[in-house]
């Protein structure tokens, strides 16, 4: 008997029709002696309804009242699905998060799980019953109403897991896995059997939408077996699990890609320690993530240039935060692209294989695709590049790894 | 300086452009000097919504679900006004009735408030917020959304204005104040200036759609002063206090009526001592309210007959307890009839007047109507009779007593 969490997406609750699919399928899984959590998001459509409401009121709404409105969202499918289990004589007992003491800090709209009360879903399940908690939601310490950002269900569904020590945790969405790329810019894209949390947490933080890069590194940190699979097709999925000997020794697991990226250029700042964090800090303090940082001195030696990169929703304001913060250190210059993406290379292979970014240098350069920015981790090699040169990059990577043969 | 406590109904509320009406209103009265709590009902249609999603899913949705679905039509408002206030420069506060810990029991869709914590609503009020709840809901000892039933949002705004001690409670409708009767009935009925909670009370009972039940009874117990007015016409509505010098000293207040009436008899009961709580007993334990009871001794003298009414909708119900507890006593026989009708004369003159009584049976007998069953309390005579009669009744006794005339 095993504790499986499983979360269904929007568009798998998208429709009564599909909440009773999705009450079958808990229901054969529970069947099979599995204590289930189902975690679930929003009807597809319905958050973006809640947000019409919203914009039909103010362009700016107060985010404590942005996340009081959402939260709606995964309520009303929780309380169907409880509805449509008890129907099929499966005993359920739905939950919002504030109910089952999911705690959160209190940045509204983007707040981060702290802790989980798991004794009343353990009640629930020792009784038997199919516990069915609202994703993407808390409740802080003074009782307000948080939202984890969208996708937060995802991460909802892998704290639940790792508080309630689960076997797995299943993410049903409407793809089957996890792909080398994204087939929709590389048709021979290859679904992937396995691939590594290390992996899976480079390409999702990389654009790759499977997962909410949140997810995979809670799943990551507390070991919990997290498997991506499709609501609609019957499949294996894809299993995100720590490297082992059964592990594809794929040298190259996959590429991901991001479109929403913007580049900030602060040319000329006196070079003394704590400029970085004089420069960063007002960025990360109005909640704005920095993702890849460049640091280089100056030709004068005694000043350095700082390039950074953001999501393009936050580009102006840390655009008008950064110029702030220039004239205050005596910067010579701000600038900012934003028409720019973000390619990468991820393979745990990499590791142990040299020769991997001037294989990637050389297949970029072949199509003269000019590189604007480079970051390299222990599995991942991420270039920077023009807007328009994204899929003809990816194309080009993917047939350079071979990506479309399963590895040897 | 006073305290007010508003409250918005589905209608008020109905669309963005509405709740922007109500938000321009509320920081009308706020700014002249007063401390405003506001109380809002789901967007009209919403609950409707909501119902028809659960009905897609199952004939018999689980109660508990039912309100974990339905609470959060009000959810959506309270984050909605909210946002309005504070685009107009105005602090303001959400909360759903779990958040300020509006405790109830446990009789899903139709609890009852027990007590609620203001400490939370009299930091944001010192504050200088408005304070925005949602109506129609609360949570049981357990946790367990919980909701009101239909109409809980006036019952809401009363338990709120009396937890506070509030100087008013105004509840916000698409009628101008209380009528003598229904204008859709009678074109001559006339809106009063001021009812008495207890005719008001009476009125509520008897099927006088314009407040609910337990919010009247509610604000008389705290003696909470009550104020019925349009959200769409200007108008000082009407007030409802305790009786006082200067109320109108009228014999008659007002005519009520109720069409979602059933009647169930049960025939030959032996007659013993608590013969009427095993007949009453199982309905009431099965949350069915029972309204008129009559009972009588049998010609036979040995056995008793017993008429009462309930709503409408659980007249099956009521009915199938009633044939199992009719055999368990050795009854003679069960019957019923739905489609009856109660229609009411209400008012405080009468405590001094005599003669009411056989005048409203005159006007009945003259045109015909066959009573069927007669009830009486302090201020009210009730007549139960055939549905067909409804509207000729209601016009003859508003005739009849020159309700369309303001008192001398």
């Amino acid at each position: 008997m095993a504790l499986i969490v499983q979360k269904y997406g929007g568009t798998s609750v998208g429709s009564p029709e599909r909440i009773a699919v999705v009450a079958d399928k808990v229901i054969a899984w529970r069947n099979r002696g599995n204590d289930i959590v189902v975690v679930v998001s929003a009807m597809s459509g319905e958050t973006n309804r809640l947000l019409e409401l919203a914009g039909a009121i103010t362009d700016r709404p107060v985010p404590r009242e942005l996340d009081v409105l959402l939260a709606t969202g995964e309520q009303v499918t929780i309380a169907l699905l409880s509805m449509a289990l008890e129907k099929r004589g499966c005993a359920a007992r739905s939950y919002t998060g504030p109910q089952v003491h999911i705690r959160t800090d209190s940045a509204f709209t983007k707040a981060r799980i702290r802790e989980i009360d798991d004794r009343r879903m353990r009640a629930d399940l020792s009784m038997g019953r199919v516990v069915v908690v609202a994703g993407f939601q808390g409740v802080d310490d003074e009782g307000n109403i948080t939202t984890l950002g969208r996708g937060g269900s995802d991460t909802t569904a892998v704290a639940l897991a790792a508080a309630l020590h689960a076997d797995e945790c299943q993410i049903y969405t409407d793809v089957d896995g996890v792909y080398t790329t994204d087939p929709r810019v590389v048709p021979e894209a290859r679904r992937l059997d396995r691939i590594t949390f290390e992996e899976m947490l480079e390409m999702a933080s990389l654009g790759s939408k499977v997962l909410q890069i949140r997810s995979v590194s809670f799943a990551g940190r507390y070991n919990v077996p997290l498997r991506v699979l499709s609501s609609f097709v019957e499949g294996e999925g894809t299993l995100i699990t720590y490297e082992d000997e059964k592990m594809e020794q794929a040298l190259i697991s996959g590429i991901a890609f991001s479109r929403d990226e913007a580049k900030l250029t602060i040319l000329g700042v006196p070079d003394k320690p704590g400029v970085a964090h004089s420069l960063l800090g007002p960025i990360a303090d109005a909640n704005i993530e920095i993702d890849m940082i460049v640091q280089n001195v100056a030709p004068d030696g005694a000043t350095t240039d700082f390039t950074f990169t953001v999501h393009r929703n936050d580009y102006k304001r840390a655009l008008e935060i950064l110029e702030r913060t220039a004239t205050g250190m005596g910067a010579r210059e701000v600038s900012g692209d934003d028409r720019i993406v973000k390619v990468s290379l991820v393979g745990v292979g990499m590791r142990s294989h040299a020769g991997i970014a001037s294989t990637m240098f050389a297949a970029l350069a072949e199509e003269g695709v000019n590189i604007r920015m480079i970051s390299t981790s222990e599995i991942k090699i991420s270039v920077v590049i023009d807007e328009k040169y994204l899929e003809l990059a990816v194309r080009a990577l993917h047939a350079a790894f071979q990506l479309d043969q399963p590895p040897a």
